[in-house]
């Protein structure tokens, strides 16, 4: 019987699954069933969650392991009655930094993944509504008010990594598609020249393009390696002659991508 | 002068970030500028940075508050020797793991968000994709394939959330906008009906609908606060007359919503 983890916290228990995905990564044979209790935010909640926890603990014979994010210490009291092992952040960490700072924590739920910074989260959406309206190049007339924009040949990865920049950063980020017409020649696209200052590149192995092309459209010169490695080419060629930066994204998911982009445009202090 | 705090990593600093957004959201009064240090990986680098956290206390008086998460004990040992508080997630509960599961940790990094699991992280960029083919009503075909159909008036939230959901949870997730002709029935949409036990419904306080409308289009029906009401009441008898599960999403970000209708959904067992 694999052993139990669950992600435990009194809002969405978005940092909690984050921090145990990390410490779980680093324990390669250790099989496990992952659950994910959210919103428990009431002395009921736990209470039932405490009865669950020592439940599971019977059957199986393992305690479970508990990556929580409670912010009240009340509940997590409760929650400490109960059979497990319990990783949790606030408890860890709240009492060093009160002590560092000399101020007293507020213990108010729901401040990370909420709407507490309201401006913040409205410049996400908007950069994600941005990003959805300057796909792909079909519209270039607001480049001037881009933060960033992604070139690429077509399936490099420019909308994925667009949208994840907009939602978590909210920048606003346009991306155009390198067409054969662009890669044809030395100069860059007419409508890119004003606002080279905001251009990054992606490149990507020919092969690995070649295998994400096949899976849209098999057929046609489209998916050919040969395409791929003569596009591929032209556009690194293209980033070297006219001095854009850019990135391999071959064996990178789009969080690092985006991380890395922003802390190099963040050194470059554009 | 501000105190500074850093997030510091040797990958993407994301579980960093949300640790140090997680618990400085705690201390209300606390003004602080941020930096991000991502990718130190190196000897060379971790000593860099120590040079300018030194700086940094040394200039300011105070001394830099650390969020990090660092793989590798020795490379944590090279930061520990500047003047900051640390508190770094793997030094505080790779022990506790370790020993709770009688396994040694690998000590290797990048597991978290790089693409160490390739399929999970392939079926999250698919449901990227399915999220952009199957946004806004305009293609239905692909819904028996869909996990989760949201529903929902113009501009009431779906597609932010749908991407949401898609990009961190690999959930195939469509949706329909409800327009004034279905509203003006009783009937689910036709092309609804086959669908559901898979959807999931949207709503907003009018004032909130109306404000966001009127950004987008300030002239017309389309942003009176009339014709707002409508479509919301309309939309919640649709959604009681079917007993389609619903939010109200007003004071709601999209990680809230997201975490929300993931755990509805997980307890019926869908």
């Amino acid at each position: 019987m694999k052993r139990t983890v669950i992600i435990l916290s009194d809002h969405t228990g978005l940092t909690a699954e984050a921090m145990g995905h990390s410490l779980l990564s680093q324990f390669k044979d250790f099989e496990y069933d992952i659950v994910h209790w959210s919103f428990l935010d009431t002395e009921e909640k736990i209470h039932h969650a405490v009865a669950q926890i020592n439940n599971i603990a019977a059957v199986s014979g393992q305690r479970p392991i508990i990556f929580s994010t409670l912010v009240d210490p009340e509940i997590r009291d409760y929650l400490k009655q109960s059979n497990s092992l319990i990783l949790d952040y606030f408890e860890s960490y709240t009492g060093a930094l009160e002590e560092e700072l000399q101020m007293s924590s507020t213990y108010i739920r729901g401040q990370t993944h909420g709407m507490a910074n309201t401006h913040a989260y409205t410049n996400r959406i908007q950069a994600v509504n941005y990003a959805l309206n300057n796909d792909d190049g079909a519209v270039t007339r607001n480049y001037p008010t881009a933060d960033l924009i992604l070139l690429g040949v077509s399936r490099s990865g420019k909308t994925p990594t667009c949208l994840y920049m907009a939602m978590h950063y909210g920048v606003l980020v346009a991306n155009y598609p390198l067409t054969e017409d662009d890669l044809d020649k030395t100069d860059l696209p007419a409508v890119l020249q004003p606002h080279i200052d905001k251009l990054y590149g992606l490149t990507i192995q020919a092969e690995q393009l070649q295998r994400i092309r096949k899976e849209r459209r098999a057929n046609g010169r489209y998916a050919t390696l040969e395409q791929c490695v003569w596009e591929i080419q032209q556009a690194e060629k293209l980033y070297q002659g006219h001095q854009i930066p850019f990135i391999d994204t071959t064996a990178m998911s789009i969080e690092e991508i985006t991380t890395k982009i922003l802390s190099a445009v963040d050194k470059n202090q554009r």
